[in-house]
């Protein structure tokens, strides 16, 4: 693998996960008020489109990071709305 | 253009901007507690990846998405310390 190639899923791997800490912090603390909804749901929409995109692509890594990306943004989003 | 790029693009100007409303709920509630500065921190680690690997590829959406997406993330993790 050409040092391009693992720049780019390194990238995508450490956005991916970053959305780790956000979900968890969100779960024990049952508290997202200074999170913005408007935020999570555009931010969540983009990511739909970037999931399409990587499909119609066929490009593996864009679909799986996207996808992963999406479900923890759903989760964020889901406790949100349970928290408020 | 086609229907590929125009729905990257979109994509790209979507999660661009889905920052700009946690910036500004930020900048007026002057409260940060409930978003994670480790999801920040990380967040801005890839995005910085993903900046570089724009700039190896020599691709202008990729750089100009990551370069404001950075700069959103960077001011809204300097809210998240002034404000704690």
């Amino acid at each position: 693998m050409d040092f391009i190639t693992i720049l780019g899923l390194a990238a995508a791997t450490i956005t991916t996960i970053s959305f780790l800490p956000q979900m968890f912090k969100t779960w024990q603390t049952k508290s997202a008020k200074d999170v913005s909804i408007v935020t999570l749901v555009t931010f969540i929409t983009g990511i739909f489109l970037w999931l399409i995109y990587g499909i119609y692509l066929q490009s593996l890594p864009i679909i799986l990071a996207n996808a992963v990306t999406l479900l923890f943004n759903l989760i964020i989003l889901w406790l949100k709305i349970k928290y408020r």
